[in-house]
């Protein structure tokens, strides 16, 4: 990741700021604010903004139960007792906004999550930089035989090197093309001074998914953790939980009871199905039981299994 | 609106904060975080956080038009030109939360705004005060003839005495009879300690429609307009109003410039429809037309004239 | 429950039509389409609309997977397959609209699920009904003494009859008044002619929470979905339950593929937090282990055992 | 637009449909259900399912205001009433779910809106099909001088021409390559037998952003009409307008009423700022006003005389 020094020189003046304020903080939040921390090859994420922290996720809940929260001894408790129960309001009582530079097909993802607010460079307005995304050799993975959405073993170096020859090249050439097209250079200079260039909201049609962009990105505390519980988990995309691996370091800094309570319940956590329970309840109990009494799908079995860990019980 | 010992300390305590961050900040409105200002009998408003403030709106527009918004050479310009095209987005950058005490009748009103975030008192786990809402006489209106869901004339002096004799006697009867049914007092004293209570989930179903709730509730900049725009308009009931017009107050100290742009845009602005747009033309034009040959309705034809005050052309 | 003539002939109208379509229907839900369920002593829950069936939702997932999906033989497994990974956009794509009338106090829980769409019956607008809920001696419990959000024992006779009659006189007694102060009966005769009423939206005010409402309600079945999980729970208060359990009905007539799913996944599942699962694959394991050595909280402890039957264990 | 076989197939179906339904249906909508209408090069829109139709707006409405709205003649003029003062609630009540086929660069624009239901075609499982925009010569238009996101003059014939062959030659060489990269062909042949393909969540940013996508999109009536009354506007891009100007025509045979009063009251309408009513008030009573005494910048002041076209007017 390179910032402009124009983007460095703003995010200097952004950290000189010392306010005073009557609001809560949260001090280990405020020591990386503003910073753009590298993802990717060219991406980064910012906190730029928030609101509240573990604090007031504590007063919502005493304000709803009233005085009847008193005897609860610790926020700590109360968090956790929140968290099994899926009291989810509190947690919406808290905000935070991100800057985020990243390929525009892994935006695509991103955006299916609805409850946020949303600013996004325009290309109908503005002209884009010229930086995409070329993954590193070692996450350039075979299509997995198993599981259509997911990736097997890594491309041998032969095999990796003119994948990414042809993702450079396509993307330069593209992008050229793009300019060309605009009559206009990335840095603004004109290419011929008597021609016209095409509209900005055409040209972009050009470029490829892999071309970066960037937005602002807004969410409440609870529908952050309902996008990183997806976006940080195994299943995703390793682009996308790039971002959600750093996105929860910042949560650890700037709610850490919640993070903690987040990772024992949701992360770390399981799902059982009526008759996954059936069988965990005889499996305590020290029963045998096959696969056809379970009345689960030989997948929900073997699931069920590697989430307790009975790896010699696999089918 | 009376607090109790526990609240004022808890506001003292709350505004004697003084933390330092590298957030931005509005100061008019620091001055006023947490107090209760008082609204209705019992009722009242606090702001307790907010994020943002006027530049984080030109921030986020910025980043979504890119290079191309530095031409626009004020805050001011550009925040007017967003609200003047509705371009909404920008708006949804900065977050409010407040504290309001408020009727259970208004609170209904009040929650069919659904893209915000609350945290109500509940009356299943805690008993609710003894506080409940009688108009001021010169609040308690007849029935409009006109309006179905509009006020009339002020009721007299005997008539307005008897309705409040009438509404204060009812909430008294009823709430006492909720600590009857509770086996217990508002300042949590039992009464027959041989005997048990009725469940409070329960209870409740005897307090009148006046009984005083209170809730956090936080949104954005954006629906916070939405909902002023609405409940601090003429057609809204009074007792909404009441809260509305203060948070008008409050949105003036946050976010001055959007401010000045929301009240010539929205609150002070109007809308004409295709055919009233025809009718204006002809009018400008020196034209006569009649409300026939307008296509609209004597209501609309009426509430044009209003809005661009030609009195002598009401029907 | 008792409906008035019109809205008897009302229903009877809806369900003497007989329109072809195109569109795909829900043959047992058809067969209710219109009936007023009875719920409690005066409320009724009606579907009144809908819009797609189990096919729509595979449809929906057949579209986002494209020619992937192909291979999933069953209409049955990929919907299995969705719900056990939650992959809940396809259940979004079908529609239910309910006419449900319920006493305010639920109301106020009920829309506290912020995803749907509602227009309720305005007494702004118009007089309510005089229908006030009064609960069954059965369901008249004490307060638990260790769930503060929680029922206890159902009260005696003597103390029921109590009870019943402070509920039932001050809902009559309120009602009576707020007619008074209208100067309007509940069938639209008025009382004195010579006289005002109080405005509508400030009558009302002098109502008890246990007075019946009705409103239209709109959702999409993932919300429905997430609805029914939290309110036909045992933790849910009995009157909403009693709606939520009439609800689940229709859910198995419009959907049934959908809703074996769910009630084998949501609703008879269980989750288990990331110390539960290494406490419970020491219990597989045949191996001990202290509450200490757990790290669990004693009621944590007991909830993991309660939800896999190990009531020997329990603390 | 070219079907596939099994596309055609899969219509032909749907439409021969001929179920009974207690439900209201919209028979000018009947009429065109299934059909794939042609937009652009290879997009096309469907309707696919739809719940309620005018009545049901009407219907809700009553609900609401009770026993007050029978006095309202007819349903056209209470959706008119309903139209002009915002109130929204019952237009909520009817649902749409559309199959579209658009271009990636639009489809972003697109989900910018954000209450709606979508299932978009997933890249992460399967090969996106080869097809991808390439505007008519008549659409391709130069960047606007004077609007940063508008289009000008048309490029002549040879730029058109050469912006066309880059804008082909790109999207092949780069869809070719997205097949290399799979190691298999759109029709699903492998390409080399020995060897891996990569990853298709990966391979897929390699596409250029006019390819065809598509997706299930569902909404309810009033956020279609916000939908469309920003997208079907002269200020939006022509190619997303195509798509609204058709839905526009499928608003019109679903819920005929409704379009009338949309036309009216927001399509055709305009609004007027505070200091605008201001400047209309004075030419309507024949007084002469300049640009500074009315406050308006030069901007506001031509968009408002265009409006009622007083273009003698324009500054």
């Amino acid at each position: 990741m390179k910032l402009t020094e124009e983007q460095n020189r703003e995010i200097k003046e952004q950290q000189s700021q010392e306010n005073i304020t009557k609001r809560v903080t949260a001090p280990e939040l405020e020591n990386i604010l503003y910073d753009a921390i590298p993802i990717l090859d060219h991406g980064f994420i910012r906190v730029v903004d928030y609101m509240g922290n573990d604090t007031s996720i504590v007063q919502s809940a005493r304000v709803s139960y009233g005085k009847g929260t008193k005897k609860v001894s610790t926020d700590s408790g109360l968090i956790k007792y929140l968290m099994r129960h899926w009291h989810s309001t509190p947690f919406e009582m808290c905000e935070i906004k991100y800057h985020v530079k990243l390929p525009i097909f892994i935006a695509r993802q991103w955006i299916r999550h609805r409850t946020a607010n949303v600013n996004e460079y325009s290309a109908r307005y503005s002209i884009l930089d010229k930086e995409f995304y070329l993954p590193e050799p070692r996450h350039l993975a075979a299509q997995s035989q198993s599981n259509r959405q997911g990736r097997g073993d890594v491309l041998n170096g032969e095999h990796a090197k003119k994948v990414l020859e042809l993702l450079k090249g396509d993307a330069e050439q593209t992008y050229n093309n793009y300019e060309t097209m605009l009559n206009e250079r990335y840095d603004g200079s004109i290419i011929d001074k008597d021609a016209r260039g095409l509209a900005r909201e055409l040209a972009r049609m050009n470029l490829t998914l892999n071309t970066y962009t960037q937005w602002y990105w807004k969410t409440d505390l609870l529908n952050l953790m309902n996008f990183l519980r997806l976006r940080a988990d195994h299943h995703a995309q390793y682009e996308i939980r790039a971002y959600a691996d750093v996105m929860l370091e910042t949560l650890k800094k700037w709610v850490p009871i919640t993070y903690e309570a987040f990772i024992d319940y949701r992360v770390g956590g399981t799902e059982v199905s009526a008759k996954g329970k059936e069988l965990i309840k005889k499996l305590i109990d020290g029963k045998n039981i096959s696969l056809d009494e379970s009345g689960l799908s030989k997948r929900e079995w073997n699931e069920l299994m590697e989430a307790f860990e009975q790896t010699e019980k696999l089918i």
